[in-house]
């Protein structure tokens, strides 16, 4: 096991219409005045605006309200948004929504009271101070209410890039499962999806005895490969969502990746197809994730053999232990498959003449990503064409 | 699943060497002067409480300290903790040790701050101040490094009371697994039967649909029942320390039981036993659980199913299940005295005679312990009588 830290300081309030009580929380954490941030009309239409602006107010708190966010959220809101803050004397950022309201709203806390460009923290430059923020989480995906990370796109050239530190990690995060009940399937797999693969990017490791962390790792994969199916089937199903949604803070908040080397890889090669795209992050995981697998698993089969066994429950094949490797790769995706995910380019969206033109933006050059198994360029061709042409 | 709260903010430093940065995690939460407070010589002796010293001078930290912390930490030391602190002022506690010296630190810091007796505060008055306290741990059981709660035993009666806020977590927590290495075989299989009793006890819940803990019960299980026989096969093993170590913090910050009632019956069992015979609580609870586990598995056999065939390996026998049930009960006892724990009074050194005593310190009178089976005074007592007779 390596040495590590783990900090994870943001109060954790869960369940049925805690939601109401966000104007506490952001009282007892400090607020004067909050900005309300949020994405599309659905959070307006549905009437939980209204309700955390009843919160706020019955707590005394004044606040402002930004709306927009889109999936892969822009630096222009931020720029917006800090304008508002500044001009409201904002001391306070409340996102409602999923991961994309979060990383926005992360990026607004550093840029107000930061003199230069906010874009600067996403280029490298070290966060030194940020507004406070809390979330009201409506979507389980990303996990941005448990982490320390944001990611936004520059609109000039949609150039994703990300920026981390403690002072982002949110002072509390409320986690309604109810919430999510509204979600569409579709997004609902997607955000399973993006769960698991944030487990899986932790999981190939090539650190040794690291039994607790691969344990955590299972813990939440077999969760989902439980509680997924019955909220596809059945999107109301309250406790089936209370768990995929507490499993996705628990996949991403590092809990499940101490100690141990990391891969984030599949989440690399996903980006750039989501990029040029603009498909749905989890689909895009959904397509790469198998295909990355497939490549690399001869590196290690025996860690496969373990996912197998273990999370896909397998039959350990001790002649052959490399059927079992890709018999457990081969379940994930027809798992992935069973809850309407895309398996390949052609479901995706995806063009297979358009590999060099991913290879390229990845921009490995001459050199090699880092990870489980270190990639060329070549390598990443080769797992996009594996994506390309998947199937069951 | 059940509406919750999971509140962590202890920065966790975990690794070999890692106590030599205690200096600089004091000085990182705003230490000026600091009481070092530890247990029996062998701090002393090791080199630990001298490296741990200089971490501090070389922070520009002055410092006293205090050592002499028992088992089962008593209020005596508490008053004097204080008295020095208050003379000295000192605005920060660095516990050194395992969870008696963190308790005692958490007493002292509750103590110091107030104006009447710091018992008060284990007499069901609420903490509104404490000073802040810091950690380096030695031993893996109690899991008091990541937790908001401590036990102290008033001398004058023996009286073993707990308190518990937000405002005596650790603000930071070095584990460092090597420092755990010079422990007897005895004392860390007594830690290793704590740490798994504290995940057992959230285990065994009325609560339905909480996969997600369950999953992450078994998680910490399953790494205790693979790394304890390798630690008390080779005391130096580190890789298994450090799961061990860190499995120790999962069972007991409550990640692994939220959003679910709980038991602690056992622990309250076993409260009277080690009170009375001063045996150590680990070897107590290897007694106790699994008597408890016997006494109320017919309550939800398929729970008990889901134990033994989950951690211990079973095969589920679908047309008896209550034979996997106890076989997974056995199989636990089992794995205990393979780790050199008692498994009956007379390997604890209790006697069977003492059971209306026991009884009668319990307290149950007329009514009922809570948990996952409410308990009478005549069920505590057949408990106990099974724990007295227990045998593989």
């Amino acid at each position: 096991m390596q040495n590590f830290e783990f900090y994870s300081p943001t109060e954790f309030v869960f369940g049925k219409g805690r939601e109401d009580e966000c104007g506490a929380y952001a009282k007892k954490y400090g607020a004067g005045k909050v900005l309300i941030h949020y994405g599309s009309g659905s959070a307006v239409k549905s009437g939980l605006i209204d309700r955390v602006k009843k919160s706020l107010s019955d707590a005394g708190i004044g606040f402002v309200e930004l709306g927009g966010v889109k999936p892969n959220p822009r630096d222009t809101l931020v720029y917006q948004g800090i304008e508002l803050c500044r001009k409201e004397s904002v001391d306070f950022i409340l996102a409602v929504g999923g991961g994309s309201v979060i990383d926005s709203s992360k990026a607004i806390a550093i840029g107000v009271p930061y003199d230069g460009d906010f874009w600067d923290f996403y280029s490298g430059k070290q966060i030194e101070k940020a507004l406070p923020i809390g979330v009201v989480l409506t979507i389980a995906a990303a996990g941005s209410e448990g982490s320390g990370n944001s990611v936004i796109t520059k609109e000039d050239g949609m150039l994703k890039r990300g920026t981390g530190s403690d002072l982002i990690r949110s002072r509390f995060s409320i986690l309604d499962p109810a919430l999510t009940q509204t979600l569409p399937a579709y997004q609902t797999a997607c955000g399973a999806t993006d769960i698991m693969a944030h487990v899986f990017e932790r999981y190939f490791t090539n650190t040794r005895e690291v039994e607790i962390t691969d344990r955590l790792c299972e813990a939440v994969l077999l969760t989902m490969v439980k509680e997924t199916p019955r909220v596809i089937e059945d999107p109301d199903n309250y406790d089936a969502r209370a768990n995929i949604m507490w499993a996705g803070m628990v996949a991403h908040n590092n809990i499940v990746g101490v100690g141990r080397s990391q891969d984030w890889n599949s989440h690399g090669l996903e980006h750039e197809l989501s990029g040029l795209y603009d498909v749905a992050h989890g689909a895009g995981l959904a397509v790469m994730m198998p295909a990355w697998m497939e490549f690399v698993h001869s590196h290690d089969v025996m860690r496969f053999c373990q996912m197998a066994t273990r999370v896909f429950g397998c039959q350990m094949n001790f002649e052959d232990p490399e059927t079992t490797a890709l018999e457990g790769i081969r379940r994930f995706r027809e798992f992935l498959h069973s809850i309407g995910m895309p398996i390949n380019f052609e479901e995706l969206g995806a063009k297979e003449e358009d590999i060099p033109t991913l290879v390229d933006k990845l921009g490995v050059g001459d050199g090699k990503r880092a990870g489980f198994v270190e990639l060329t360029a070549e390598d990443c061709a080769e797992i996009y064409r594996i994506a390309a042409h998947a199937s069951l």
